[in-house]
């Protein structure tokens, strides 16, 4: 199905000027939203919607949601209210809700009046949750019961509410009076029990639940966890409000490790289609990264030049010699502060650390760090020393190599696993804390303890340099 | 539930020694495997095995599967066969199998011939398929009908089955006698239906499908994509073999992410729990990175080598002032470098960047580096050319700065697009081209593009150096 992408992408490009919906819905007879969504994406804006309007409301209304926010918000500008109204009307709510992302607020507000009263209702309920909750993730069309409902009750409900009731009828949850859950049937539990027995005989009680206030990456990651096809969703009080169903928990989950790799990276912004983006985009995702790193590194230069200008004429062939193993050095604390940045980090992501263990975390990677930094240290002591297949340095500025190396590594290791975990405590994304930002780091501070250590080693620059 | 995941720790490690399994049993009352796993996790390998002993076989099979490898490893090796042949018969078979990995091959064997014969037939049927393949992952126990059952013969045979025998009945897949998938039903759909009516009126035909020979990531990518809660599977000749299911699919997607972030940071090996790894452990999967990194940073010291070789006594000086931009020159190559590895290698994995793109995607990231490099060239200029805020460089040395600056940037985002897509067409993951292996690389690299322009805009070394 998605082998044929690059041909379907040709067909819909060829058939997006031509006025006529029949050859563009035969074309795409079949084919699912999430498929048009992808080859779409490959085309302009103009192409897009050219196609759009000729699918029916329903595939258009998936296709939409489906595409990247840029270039849904692009086409929402442009159809009429009563076709978007039309749209979030389609649509099962959580799904609408990601709709009103791609409406500027005033559009959004008009669109409610216009959509059938209780939609607009449940959208607002929805809304008044916090931003990036749970609450606003999930879908208020769940299947219930009483715990006095008989099986033969539950499989009536489900045989006369009208399918749209529904996102998932895979789970029917019990529900006391005061909307308070007390436990869950699976269908296939129902159908597997006596008809006349009860939901309270045959429910599994003490079923997972999330709060509407939790953030919608740590709901994702329960749902995740459980491997369940929803979770009940609970309010402040206790009362069931709605579930999350793995599809949506699958989505959240993905856009939140996209996000994280692009930030360990160096690269900010939300989960969105790389070809989707246009080369501003890209550059406002990068460049104001890379100039903060850039003027970050203006210190390494400095600490460079400060020792430059401590050592004498004596010194100087000295220096010039200790600077050819200053990318050796910098690269090492680099290298070994990434990994462990980006070890922490995605542990964070998954809950494997949590935030209190920092210390265990600090002893082991200490640990790590001194037998990782030796064995470079070694091998950097004989770069220097080692006649021919070496730089056949003298003595001094070989050790003074081979005891930096694990200094600097130490270092890096320590900043790298604390930075992270520290901002996780402080409330932000660890991720932010990004390899490229430890790098930079590490290159100004690890060069200032390899000059320090020369300047035991091989005495205070004035006298042997 | 994991707020107070400490607590259970401590009481665990408490009741470890403790003999009575009824002290453990009652404290671990109605916490799921995932998280008794979990709080096992930071147990000692003895303290683990003591808890399991005591827990009934069920919860302990369940809790053994969610392990670490290592762990798992580690326990399996001191439980007797019997038990490790009654966990093989608990669990579904598609969890069985992760045991495979645990237990040495001719254990594993030596258990085919202890469990029930048929379900030793069907791990051998899963393992014939290739390693890593959907094959491997997929369940035989999904529900089936043929098209001319009603809806009320299906109800009747989900009523009859046992229990085990399906992962799952949220959809019920219509065969034909060739067992080739006709097209499915949902058990909604089933419940909603006339009872009278046929399969083949009711089932929604044309699914989605997978090869039980596609690669366990893409599978697993299919499933999320649509969000859908089980895959069928297809054997070569088009008949169902299987189904994968949504929580499958969701493991097998989160450490795949984990191995590419992990990759990215220059860290090989499995997607294991941090806490669960050795000091040991994670030392062979970080120092042969940062050992094929340092030794190729040697080359960046042998460049700076070379072309203070070339300088004579008048270009000293220069040269001296020429080194201290170093740090600044290929620190910005491998930033901007590990941005674009970074983002392509993300967008490989998700599929929205198919190697077929790489012109594309070349062609982007030289414009981007293009515009992002003449940015940071003007900085670099004004640093090294300005008074008091900068270095007050001659000119001639400040224009070096700034146009080695946009051709190493240039160099590193063609180095850091091409190596990833290059990488997946020779069918190699993406993530082996690291952050680290970039940066490395370019930093070497770079500095050549420096030398050589100063080279030109310098006039050659002996004249100006």
């Amino acid at each position: 199905m998605r082998t044929d992408e690059k041909a379907l992408v040709e067909r819909l490009r060829m058939l997006a000027p031509i006025e006529g919906a029949a050859a563009v819905r035969e074309t795409l007879e079949g084919i699912r939203p999430e498929d048009i969504a992808e080859a779409l994406q490959r085309l302009g804006t103009d192409e897009e919607l050219a196609i759009l309007r000729h699918l029916d409301a329903e595939t258009a209304a998936y296709v939409l949601i489906e595409l990247p926010t840029e270039d849904a918000r692009a086409i929402i500008n442009q159809l009429p209210d009563a076709t978007v109204a039309h749209y979030l009307d389609i649509l099962p709510m959580d799904d609408a809700i990601e709709l009103r992302e791609e409406l500027d607020p005033e559009r959004f507000e008009a669109l409610l009046h216009v959509i059938p009263r209780e939609d607009a209702q449940e959208i607002r309920r929805l809304l008044s949750y916090p931003e990036e909750s749970a609450g606003q993730l999930m879908t208020e069309d769940f299947a219930e019961c009483t715990p006095e409902d008989t099986m033969m009750d539950v499989l009536r409900m489900i045989r006369q509410t009208p399918d749209s009731d529904f996102e998932t009828v895979n789970y029917i949850y019990v529900l006391s009076e005061d909307r308070h859950l007390l436990g869950l049937l699976s269908l296939k539990r129902v159908i597997r029990s006596d008809p006349m027995s009860t939901a309270r005989e045959v429910m599994h009680d003490d079923p997972v639940t999330i709060l509407a206030t939790d953030g919608q990456e740590e709901a994702a990651r329960m749902v995740a966890r459980y491997g369940f096809s929803a979770l009940p969703v609970l309010d402040e009080r206790g009362r069931m409000v709605g579930i999350i169903t793995a599809d949506d928990a699958q989505e959240i989950l993905e856009e939140a490790e996209t996000e994280d790799v692009l930030r360990l990276g160096g690269v900010s912004g939300d989960a969105e289609a790389y070809l989707s983006l246009s080369i501003w985009q890209l550059i406002r995702r990068r460049l104001p990264w890379l100039l903060v790193l850039f003027i970050a590194e203006f210190f390494t230069g400095s600490v460079l030049r400060y020792y430059t200008g401590q050592a004498e004429e004596g010194g100087k062939t000295m220096l010039a010699q200790m600077m050819l193993f200053v990318p050796l050095l910098i690269g090492a604390g680099g290298n070994s502060g990434s990994q462990v940045t980006t070890t922490i980090t995605r542990s964070l992501a998954l809950g494997e650390v949590k935030a209190t263990d920092w210390f265990t975390v600090m002893v082991r990677e200490a640990t790590i760090a001194l037998m990782i930094g030796s064995a470079l240290g070694f091998v950097g002591f004989l770069r220097a020393k080692l006649p021919v297949i070496g730089w056949n340095q003298p003595m001094s500025l070989s050790l003074v190599v081979g005891f930096a190396l694990p200094a600097i590594v130490l270092w890096a290791a320590t900043v790298g696993s604390l930075l992270p975990i520290t901002a996780k405590r402080l409330g932000f994304d660890p991720a932010v804390m990004s390899a490229p930002f430890i790098t930079t780091f590490v290159d100004a501070t690890g060069l200032v303890i390899y000059f320090e250590i020369a300047r035991r080693v091989l005495g205070a620059f004035h006298q042997t340099f």
